[in-house]
């Protein structure tokens, strides 16, 4: 069965996607019903990449979409130089889907002599005059303050609560939060899949103190756990140390089952062998990043953002607010 | 005794104070053993402020000393149309020491439709030409990366901490994160004070669960303050709400004398009778802002931020790094 | 009977009020035939103000009236802020309707070491990316080339005049200059009113001369006002002491009957008092500042610049020429 | 007898001039004790500019002499061109000096669809980065605020006062504005040369009363001239038309002698002609502009405006104040 | 027979000509069947533009057409001044035709401290805020990239192809390159014309070598032309040095017929003399600049693009590709 | 021995190498007596690089030398990054010298919807707010009209030319430009050798004749090559392709000897092993592009640039003309 686009004046929309989450595009672009444009991104010999445009764009409103991770800074120079293309050929306006916002994380000094990476992105992006940024779940709210255009801040929350209200996992949970920094997240998680309480991974090893010889002081959680079903929160799973040191602890600490939930699944390096092996038994993520193959894993659920990013591409494009994009309170929704 | 600046080049430094903090800004020109240069800054009856630099800036280093409370607009237009005069008087660099940020706390869209008034902060600041920003604790350090000029991040924990020290209360303390959003702040208080453990006051009734005729769910403690010295960290102290709200719920759940913490005294409103009133034995802050005598009570304590701007001004002028303006470990410096 | 709007595609128009001037946009949205959007706009305890915009603007011409009056600076920044909010919740024009425009006096360094005020606010709403500006009578009408973008510079003196001939003024009277500086906008204002004469108040006692024990000499009025009936026509009348001592000089010099005109009242001080009890018979002014019971009296004639706002809204929305706004010949029409 | 510059650092000075006033440019060098660095500029046959700069900028603080008179649009290029090639070429600073500002009188919207041409001369030369503009009587003060960089304004009226004094011509004076726009200007001439009264010529025959066969009102004189020396005083003498309108009109009414000041001598068309057969006894101008010799007559006095920009560019340069180039009270000096 | 417009909403459309190309654009309007809109260009004594547009322009698409040839700098500014003018009176879109760049040779640095001028006016127009340049046959294709907004770079060549194809002038040709940077253009010209071979004017004489009195080494035409047609291809003739020093060597080598050809005919100077006198059979040219008659001459046919900017223009503003502009293959098609 | 700097104030200079060319950069640091000063630049597992400076850098004169040479996107991120560090640590000025401009043959566009990626990097690097570029061999001149800040073009032909030189193979020499595009190229460096003669590989199998079936047309050496040696000179050699074709060519028109020169060696995919087995006596190219083992072979003989580097960084710093770099006459030096 063949969906129909809901956009209005579907003629002038182009959707490109570029090479570093095409399955994610195609989704989109099923569910809206229309094609994915034509166009030519080569990679040369010298590590250079050429992009033409294969059909006109003149006066059409065009949406990219191209996830900024690994490789980071190819898929950036991809996106850039595709908008610069899309600008010369006279598109009306160019919105980007960025579903991961690579380097987010490098969003504040937090040493001397460090660059804030996150705006540099930024400012490349208004450089190159895109229109609009349409992304999902930034590493900080604030980042979205790093532009002066308009960002449709999307969440994957619900997504991911739904998953486990399907599995009827909402009883006697314990939302868990990794580190200091991700507890607001975690209270919000735990609003939305009904109240549950919260608990935080107090990391006290912080590296200062483990020079000179001084005792070591074990990581505590701070809020009770036992016997309850624990589920950790974080934005992005990279490494997955965090995650599987937090599954250890929750363990100790008596925890029952623990889930690991991410936006953001990077999963670098070992990341996919440590979870498997880890006392986590699942890990809960969405598709904002192509996994290969090596990448997979059997705990793996990835839930798909598609539809997430289909309503707002609607809402958007219809110039209607993404307000209701969720079934959720007013106040919960970002933008 | 006369104290001799330490700036190099001194004869090429102007320094101006408006009108929010001068006190403040006389404690720094002391320091630095510098007059505080004369500027007119007048009011008219219909609002309108009119500056006038009464001697040459031409060619020279100025620093103008202004914090951003309340009037927050009217001393943001004040430092505003400052910036404009000096740059039109052809100073070389004029560089902002603002103490207090205004509008800090508007870092992000929470809600749909809402501005993100801190980058506007930074927007008329960048516009208006300044060449560097010298603040101490932004509400959120991502705010740094509103800026593309170099700013010059301070901060007074340690200040703060000295105060504790010196009165020997560092033994057997909890430091006490008011809400979810502070325990990143209060995780490094806690390490800088000696390695204290944390807790959290765990806000659970949002909004979107008292309409509706929902039972109440109490605030909870996460964490173990039973019997011991809490201190309630946060940035800003401004209607005193929170921090009665978290001394209020720390004695409940048996702490022994509590204490509030910030660097930032806005004390809006009540703020003075309630905190004065409530179960804090000591509110510490620092004279970012200038408090009227209507603001002062009995429990305040105010500790000056003047040496510490006046140590980053000089290394700052004299191209030296801010980096060892503390004596703490490097990572914990911030820029 | 309800007023229809002249507007097309009227549901893609949405009209704010900010705080400073809520009449005169009520009576702009009634001529239209259009209400006010909501949008909430708080002043915190600490100064500072939110704004939240209560309904979608996506792909919607905005239009936002506010008049930079007293309080200049957060009247200035309630706009500022809205248009943030605007831009980043993709508004796709953002007209702001301007009646008075604040500090339109600092227009230019009069002395060492001032500031250019008038450019300043010019550059805060550029770098705020409005669309447009729409005002009323510039202080001086280089202002307008203090923007780059579109300025629709519209002129109450049509309004104004029409008063006069209503009332059968318009015979054996001057019109008069209370300062050199007025002498343009009194010659237009006499040609508007049938071709009357003008006379000059020749403020002599210039600021350098009274100094130094000097004796002092007299103003003179420049033109002959015997036995005629006197127009002191300003563009703003603010302390109303230029307009009180113009009108006792014309009655020294002979003046019958002494009215004054300006169109935008400011009134700050004991402006209404002065002016009650001065030598003028009517002080006619409009309603681009709305004045509170305290700023009116007795003399006090205010007639609204309503219609002037709806007619340009109606044909700059409409892209057609605002030149035939006023029935008059072409070359005074300003824009 | 050479003279030796005052200049601070004068090695790292190079003055250039272009073609338009190249005998007022070779002046200033002189008094500075500078020689003018060399630079080509071409003009092709095809009506194109060449500039090349023969020696190395590298580092230097230049200042480069170009009025922009006639052949304007030729001598805005080639100041254009000039300074993209001194900052292609590492010039550390470049600042202009314009004694004439081409344009200027363009500053405002008269009339419907106009441009504001002396904002674009101000854009363009921002663009082109210069860092400084230093200029002598704009037509209004309020072109200031069309740039953001420092602007130098200086007046020529104490030279050309002094020109008067120096003659025994301060009694019994009266200054005259040849129209309604120039009496600001009028009466600060008046105080400087001694407090005398003012006339105004009220030029009513407007152009939209000619039309339709209304009986013409003849100008007329506002203020008192008879048996007066009549100084008649504007920034500008361009066609000459209505200054020599203003000496017969001055005539009629019983002034005995009359004199034309102005600081720019455009004189275009027939001035010279115009001027010299007119009722004025001396046009009293500065070589802001070069004077071919089909422009001079009898009848002129050119005065010199090198020791003024000389004078202003020695404190520029050393960063000092030049608020006491003039022996005149504080008030009076524009910047 | 009237031609009707093929423009889509043609009534939004605005078609302005300026002085420097009118036969040209009365063509475009007449092939286009809409009329040249009314703007008074004035240039007074003084040597000042001054425009006005005579009918509203509010939200309209306008295309304004104008060479930047000889006089080259007024040209410039009235087109800067003319775009300055349509943005102040609300163009929605203004788009400059530009038949003739000029300044484009000065593309890069050649010497030490040259300007790259065309680079300037890239950034000129920029500046004045322009929203697409179409042109012709840039001197490098790279000026493209001096402009971040949309270029639309026509092509003359088979404009210039189709003459010789008509007049039966493809066989036995041989397409010189006057110099060694015209090789690229020969090519592609060679290839269009049916696949020529080429040669080039080794022109060894390079002004380092004739000083010093080193013997003189003669041009060399490398490649074969004995016998054949030769047809001389280059961008611009100006001086027409070039060509006729060109067809005298062509001729010593042995060439047959001797055409030039070239888009922009500039011919400064004595051009069309020595072209006339040359060993040149034909001058073949475009119309993208205006000849007088006195730069007319016998050998000279000019060819008129009025065709291919109309062809450009519907393109353009009904958003469809320009690509199947030319009936030639894709790959040959410059944007 | 210990080379001594030349620079003046060496105290304020820091030299940092990044990750592409750390041989080169150490080369120059050597010749400069200076060390490299440290940095840290970690590429992490998920792709992103972070970047902190390890020592002050306020008040300095920076230059970091990068090449943006293969792999390209992850060079130019890191000095991107790098730039955004420079910035916000507070150093006075940011030069970047980039021996290779990656992407610098993307310059125009040459088909429908192409990027000008040349101009893109510009861009960036001007967002990110370089003070300067110095660089060598751009692809085009033109390139150096992208930027608006200084570029100081440096040319690698006397270094290159030194080795011919130096092994006798001066006489009997043709210099050849490998296609049409090269011919500038060439005939400089043939006057720069001595004089020599130039020829031209004609490539006239455009891809729009190759398909349907037409004949072949091969390839055609214009000029004279037979007994010659011939030094084929490009100003890149990537995949080796056009330089083995140029050869063969060569040899089968009786070329004697033949070399090949490039100044810049990407040398991509199999170019080594194909130039190795060509007809090549030997490639002569520079170290602006660091070698890897894998890309080194018998026949090349790679020059060092940092003598070059080293005396334009010197006379830069020290604001002395670059124009004497070379012996050569003055017209052949760009810059």
């Amino acid at each position: 069965m063949e969906k129909m686009t809901e956009l209005k004046n579907a003629a002038q929309v182009r959707l490109f996607a570029l090479n570093s989450n095409r399955p994610l595009a195609e989704k989109v672009a099923e569910l809206l019903g229309l094609p994915l444009n034509e166009c030519t991104v080569s990679h040369f010999a010298d590590g250079e990449i050429a992009v033409t445009i294969d059909e006109s764009v003149r006066g059409c409103e065009v949406y990219v979409i191209q996830a900024v991770s690994d490789p980071v800074n190819t898929n950036l120079m991809e996106l850039l130089i595709m908008v610069d293309a899309l600008r010369r050929a006279s598109a009306k306006k160019v919105n980007v889907v960025m579903p991961y916002y690579g380097y987010a994380r490098q969003d504040r000094k937090a040493r001397s002599r460090e660059p804030i990476t996150a705006k540099l992105v930024a400012n490349l992006l208004e450089m190159d005059q895109i229109d609009r940024l349409i992304t999902i779940d930034l590493h900080a709210p604030q980042v979205q303050g790093f532009f002066d255009i308009p960002v449709d801040h999307l969440m994957a929350a619900p997504t991911l609560i739904q998953y486990f209200l399907d599995q009827g996992l909402s009883e006697n949970v314990v939302i868990v939060a990794p580190d200091h920094a991700g507890v607001n997240l975690v209270r919000r998680f735990a609003e939305l899949i009904g109240g549950a309480p919260i608990a935080i991974v107090d990391k006290r090893t912080e590296d200062n103190r483990t020079a000179g010889g001084e005792e070591h002081i074990p990581d505590m959680i701070i809020g009770d756990v036992k016997r309850k079903t624990a589920i950790v929160v974080d934005d992005i799973v990279d490494t997955g140390h965090r995650m599987t040191a937090s599954a250890a602890l929750l363990k100790k600490f008596g925890a029952k089952d623990i889930y690991g939930v991410a936006t953001h699944a990077v999963l670098s390096g070992e990341a996919a062998a440590e979870l498997q092996a880890s006392d986590l038994k699942q890990v809960v993520v969405t598709d904002t990043i192509k996994l290969p193959a090596a990448k997979q894993f059997d705990k793996l659920v990835q839930l798909s953002v598609a539809p997430l990013i289909k309503g707002a591409l609607v809402r958007i494009h219809n110039h209607e607010s993404i307000h209701d994009l969720y079934k959720l309170p007013a106040h919960q929704n970002d933008q």
